[in-house]
């Protein structure tokens, strides 16, 4: 069996149940009908040189009236490449992976590469599974927003050269490329801006404690905290899911009592939609400073004050990064972080309320 | 050479280049390692009956030891299912678009398919160079959200038996299973609601002409217009982009001279965005639905009266149909029209401005 003469004709070698899928035409099809061998419509199909002109238009011609097709699966495997990417995401229905999704499409797309993605669902297990199913799919390399802790699964998948970044979180217990927003840093900054403002009790309402950016935030928060010389009350920090029951509570609790926070900083985009709805209802006013951007943040009464990070350039990030590996960039492991932006439209800015 | 011996080592049977990748373990690694056939390691992967328990465990060790994985890509060619599903999208980044995606995903997940996906970005040949890109990986199937009019180039991908389905907008030129919202009578409930409410001068702006469900929902307001009587200034239509400079001015005309619109209906969530921020600076209140719900779209001043539509629902149902047409049921094309629901919250109960 001569593999490279099947090159294109993947149905022969691989044969398909008949019940479903049709005969598609094969490349013995298409030399048939325009009465050519099958090397000749194999130099057509690859653009290879040795065809007259005359010839290759009687190839093309049987090409699409037989509507032929190439086969990239089996084509692809034979290359070692197979032009495509996974991409774990935590929720590919959450409109802050949304703008990162696409920017990393876009890149895949500058290099000829396809997009295969999924949802964790905030599951280690779930990540794990959809991550080596993209590894044994062969893909070329590897986006993961990570949801478990443990990253040493995929140490002979990158071992064996699944190119692998990290993003948005970083890899646990293996040294990997990561491209980050910093967390701290931007957390710490609206904190202080909360400070600045008059804020003495503040509270932080962040997602749950085992993810990376939901720890880094809280610590941005402490180190606020501290640095103006101010105590945190165990009351005004919550971390947990951002289920808005579980948000709704928590902001409540904090808002109530006879010392309740006079401002709020919430640690992430679904998190802040809840606190806005809660401070709405609520009987005085309440500063809030919320990590992420939303879209009509703008147009609300008061208007949002938020941290902003760059989804879709910590997407591309990562991408660029993921395709010098592929390029064949051997340096070590780095660990990109970019910056934070702090937009002040008017929730940030009230004073503590009497 | 026999390729069923083959079966789970695909680095033997599709040689890479060593300079990539690195040396995956093989089955015959496994077999060496555990002192045992080929036959058994196959049987051992494949959880195939006719091994011992201490048999078993040994591959498995191997197996662990060496971190040897399974190659699917080559594995599901000869079954002749790739187990995976493409979905050509309009804009990943779209958060309209967002929960369909994780919703086609997880109707995917429970038939054990994986999904590559991506973006028209709104351009037919886009949607083409993708959806052919999908098929020539042999996606078992696929779901389009339309670009172009003329899906005629499908017909070799569907004939050979790749199931397609058609979502948000139907297929141009050929027959097809398609899963719409019902563009028309959203829109002509949307705008007879803000007729009820004393508004003779409505304007409309939507998406571009080529969309079908910006001409549907086109249809649905002059359907509303004309059932109460109410005549059409062209000056009060506006199709185009959904860019939101193009939205301002069209919006900002209509509102101006001496007969200005008292009512805005918006086409989609994107032209709603800016209409939203155009009212807001308006001199008088102006009424505004807009097709599509807005996450933030109650807390605004007013709060956005929307027709809403479920896109998660959409990209449910029109997975569901891919894969019971991959579980072979033959039935010929459905259209299936989900409802839409009229959320009243205020923007679209403003009476006429004086």
């Amino acid at each position: 069996m001569n593999t490279s003469a099947k090159s294109d004709d993947s149905d022969a070698a691989f044969p398909r149940p008949q019940h479903r899928y049709g005969a598609r035409p094969t490349m013995k099809d298409v030399a048939a009908r325009a009465g050519v061998g099958l090397k000749t419509v194999s130099r057509v199909v690859n653009g290879e040189a040795g065809v007259t002109a005359d010839t290759e238009q009687r190839v093309k011609d049987a090409i699409a009236a037989l509507g032929f097709r190439r086969n990239d699966s089996a084509r692809v495997l034979r290359k070692g490449r197979t032009a495509s990417i996974g991409l774990v995401l935590e929720d590919l229905a959450d409109p802050f992976y949304a703008p990162l999704n696409r920017a990393v499409e876009e890149v895949a797309r500058a290099h000829g590469a396809l997009l295969i993605n999924g949802s964790s669902a905030e599951d280690a297990d779930r990540e794990r599974e959809l991550a080596l199913a993209f590894c044994a799919r062969r893909v070329d390399g590897l986006i993961v927003i990570p949801a478990g802790s443990d990253h040493r699964y995929l140490e002979p998948e990158m071992a064996a050269g699944i190119a692998t970044v990290f993003v948005d979180r970083p890899a646990g217990l293996i040294d990997a490329d990561v491209v980050l927003s910093d967390s701290f840093g931007g957390a710490r900054d609206g904190v202080a801006h909360l400070i600045a403002h008059g804020h003495r009790r503040i509270g932080f309402i962040g997602d749950q404690p085992r993810i990376h950016t939901a720890t880094e935030r809280l610590r941005g928060y402490r180190a606020a905290m501290a640095e103006a010389g101010l105590p945190v009350d165990d009351a005004w920090v919550s971390l947990g899911t951002t289920a808005a029951g579980r948000v709704r509570e928590e902001a409540a609790r904090m808002l109530a009592g006879p010392e309740p926070v006079t401002a709020l900083f919430t640690g992430n985009n679904r998190v802040t939609v809840t606190a806005v709805r809660v401070i709405a209802a609520a009987p005085r006013p309440v500063a809030l400073v919320g990590f992420d951007d939303l879209e009509l943040a703008d147009l609300l009464s008061p208007a949002v004050t938020v941290v902003a990070q760059d989804a879709a350039r910590l997407g591309r990030t990562a991408a660029e990064r993921l395709f010098r590996r592929l390029d064949g960039v051997a340096e070590p492991p780095r660990r990109v972080e970019l910056p934070t932006r702090l937009i002040a439209r008017g929730s940030g800015e009230l004073p503590p309320a009497a």
